[in-house]
């Protein structure tokens, strides 16, 4: 349901505009120091309001720590981490109801929870509740730090242009949201990581970043161009003992493992589904399809968030699969 | 682990040259007809020797039930299916497993566990199991029948050409394997299965997706496509009351969740590592990197087999997924 | 780890002298009514400070809802409720730690954890976190009133004696702390809840039953006197088409699985470790066996608070074999 | 479902009459030499005809090892074990299939699966599946005899007699089945296995006791009788900077963790339900009430059977605990 994870285990929760959005780490090894202030970067990242393009809601997005850390450093029990809601304009939503948003999960959640979903906002789907998973992310970076491990995650295309900068022009000139194309790197990992089949660090890869509200795609290594490749061509020949390859077209994993090369992906993003155009939808009160206009702030470009969320659950995974491979300790 | 599903949940086994390969099916309700014969379509549809570009090699692969079954229907108990590796010729893989083959997983499995795995034909990571998740899938798909519920691929692109033949021939001219693009549809689906965040329809169907070897990339609906378009151009409009929006460019799933509308993505398959021509690899013995050629049989483009499996691990979720929502009943 | 349960699962998180003590309720079916006063009678029943024999310690309890309710119901989207510890005198404990108390957790703690466990107060290992249990049995409750089911949990025995009154004074003469026994009784059950092996009920329960301090040992209907018994006396005759037995030294689980009749179980719990009583520990500090008296306020009997968080694990677990069963409807 | 354990994760299948009885093991490090030979010892303490009082049913119970295994080695992959069913006489079993033996799940599994469920001999439900159990015990023991763990469980009693002679006389006297305690020691624990509420290690322990069919009591240490001890007497005095206590009324368990003492437990085993007596049950044909004797071959007393499976669920728990907390390496 809202967990994630073997050993390094999340448990998320929360709404757009109740109380809090939040989450439960579980698993973490003890031991591991731990503040405020190693959230800030991340966090700010993630944030609205400093990038063209991003929304103007403005969230102070402090992590407030219910559990888990004594003395600066986690104890090895569950650690919970809240945030609060304080900037919300739930009447914006309130009167659109009716309406359910074009390529939001207003009706799906309506007709799955009976209509006693939370709405304002997105309420529990809303992407919101991302900031819990860069949190996550923050701890899961630090104890991948101590085995030498990074992610990193950037943007290579919005709007279909490799400059974003043109691609949100476009969309500021279309009066329209864009998508775009992240692409996210992990280094320094170890051969091994990873299990044939189901759990295969493709398989426990995607089904994070799937998480993540917005992502439509997602490839590994050469990914869809790999499918209009010769086989001599795709693969890439093993240079030596550590298993480095000269190609890395696989994007570092072989038959669902680690082989000890960069871990590579990228995932495709869709255009802000609350694009400020006219839209067409079917009103629930009147039961016709009638044009509206979307409320709230909103992302011109929701894909410029994504690279710090996207590296938050490639370290969560990797983390978890550290864990399993015993290539980190239960105390740090 | 070899494990997949919360309510219908499968458990694989097994390797390319020992004595079987093998699947338990567990939480299968109590009351399903189930004979050899359900099983020999989609058998046949995933077997090498049929079409232009599969390997040689055949296997009867007739399912043997071991449990679960009684009186010819399904007991509610787990159900255990085993398929006889008889074809095997094992004396190809001894010779060559100093080379470890690029693209296969000789490599990251012979550092995983030590130098212990199974190394002929690929062992446990070999693509002859998933026979087992064809099994699973067609116990899968009688369920999602008597809900009216029906999943289909087709191969959309081979070597980069819309027609197969083309693809195909590409690479026997060129002597060298190929890869394709599968794209599965499932439709009668209802509104309401899935969840948002970790258990995202496009979460799970993409975990299992990538448990198939070779699958290097999934989207869903316009997937990467989506990344280049506009909000407006890019937002299903909702038709009526059942959901049905006038394009599908979401392929189905809107935050997380099916929307009535048909569910439709697409996964890129790499060509086969085994090809015929000459690669170079390091020689764990001699510690240099050297050309070789890979012996045994082997497929020139593994893509026309993975429709019916595709369509099996996409029943295999989406039963689970019925099972959540209690819309298969515990006794059928 | 700290999670329980398949479909309605619970995650508990926080320290007996930290932040706060809380709890994340999953898979709770959305629409059920919930509001702060529902929980005012467990609570209660839990807290120190009314009975002869409970701690003096009194925290306002008041359930704190941070997600998952909406206009007064659930939503469907996890519930979390948080109790803060506002009356914790710490200090306590931080004289004692080189003493690690006998029958606490704090030698166990301190080797797992490394030392970095928060130690005030037993930390996360506290009784202070089964008030979280007890909210999550509170909605559960609530859940199984749907379908007609009860819990009713009781003690039979203090000290020794039937009669509880007795047995707190057998402990107050002898300035120590008592044990007893608590009876547990569910009714109103369907047949069929519960699996064979791993997930009979009596796996369920007892996994639970367990998780509450202080439990050293569970039996169902006759329990252990059945090992005394003679198979005809033992056996519970049916008496008609619904299950019904003419006794029910089963305890209504049969193989496994409920048969219809009453669910009856008991707990051992062990004195309080926290004995007024001189004892002897070793000193981390000296390395050596020293005599010591536990400070802080601790119940003379803790098995007073028992049935009431007894209740709560086995609605708990009673709920998600409901859910499991499609025996209570997603939407309430 | 019929899955236990989270790194060493058992999966049990099969019937008492069906094809196989069978167990996949996942998990397992890679590298353990195993044999059918190392299976004989264990299989026979659990096998019928041997010793006074247990079924003249004979099985070759001959470990058949389909994956998982290669040049007499664990590789990593799962590992399967089937024993196939060879005497069985299920045409005992059909004639008395209107009239539910009580104490079995004849009753519960016809209700639960619909009349579905394969009835002969218990089907699925029969404890001739705990050689499966006793299989994974074997490999469990193996991974836990390389770090100095063992596991011994023995009878304590039977009939009430601590001189099981005795107990089985009175039995084969009152031509009745009869009941008995077993007692379980692992010795050579580390301080630190398991975790606080619900993975405790009795949580953990008990959940797989319960599983043994017949099982009907746990208690860990002094168990039930510490319910009648005062504080100080239950309170077990830490001795040593390695946590040996001088005594072990906590049988070894404190807080939920290993304390590094042995661990000691027992279990209450119901007399056979299929006893020689003539007994009452419901009659489905007839709707009545009438006497009936149960025909087939049964132990007057099961608890002979069950030291060798207590010792296997004991060891793959603790099997999983030291995977979990590192101490057992995924390659020996």
């Amino acid at each position: 349901m809202n967990s994630l994870g073997q050993l390094f285990r999340i448990h998320i929760f929360g709404e757009s505009h109740g109380e809090s959005a939040g989450i439960v780490i579980d698993g973490c090894p003890a031991g591991l120091p731990l503040s405020a202030a190693d959230f800030t970067e991340d966090i700010e990242r993630r944030k609205g309001g400093v990038q063209k393009g991003t929304t103007p809601r403005k969230e102070d997005d402090l992590p407030i720590f219910k559990s888990g850390l004594f003395n600066g450093k986690t104890t090895g029990a569950p650690i919970t981490i809240l945030f609060e809601n304080n900037n919300t304009r739930s009447g914006d939503y309130e009167k659109q109801r009716a309406v359910p948003r074009p390529g939001h999960a207003d009706f799906t959640a309506h007709v799955k929870y009976g209509g006693h979903e939370d709405f304002r906002g997105g309420g529990h789907f809303s992407g919101r509740l991302t900031v819990c998973l860069v949190a996550a992310g923050v701890i899961a970076k630090k104890l991948l730090a101590t085995t030498g491990i990074t992610t990193v995650a950037k943007i290579t295309e919005i709007g279909g242009e490799a400059d974003p900068e043109k691609g949100l022009d476009k969309a500021i000139e279309a009066k329209d949201s864009v998508g775009g194309i992240v692409e996210c790197t992990a280094t320094g990992l170890p051969v091994g990581l990873g299990e044939h089949f189901f759990d295969s660090v493709e398989s426990l890869i995607s089904h994070a970043a799937f998480a993540i509200p917005a992502v439509r795609g997602i490839e590994f290594g050469t990914g869809f161009a790999a499918a209009r490749m010769f086989g001599v061509e795709h693969n890439d020949p093993i240079a030596d003992a550590s298993g480095k390859t000269t190609t890395n077209h696989a994007g570092g994993v072989v038959g669902g493992i680690t082989n000890g090369n960069d871990l590579v992906y990228r995932v495709a993003i869709k255009p802000t589904s609350s694009t400020p155009k006219e839209q067409l939808s079917w009103n629930r009160e009147t039961n016709q399809v009638e044009p509206f206009s979307v409320k709230g702030r909103h992302d011109l470009c929701i894909a410029l968030r994504v690279p710090v969320i996207l590296e938050a659950v490639t370290a969560i995974i990797l983390t978890d699969l550290m864990l399993l491979e015993q290539r980190i300790k239960r105390i740090i």
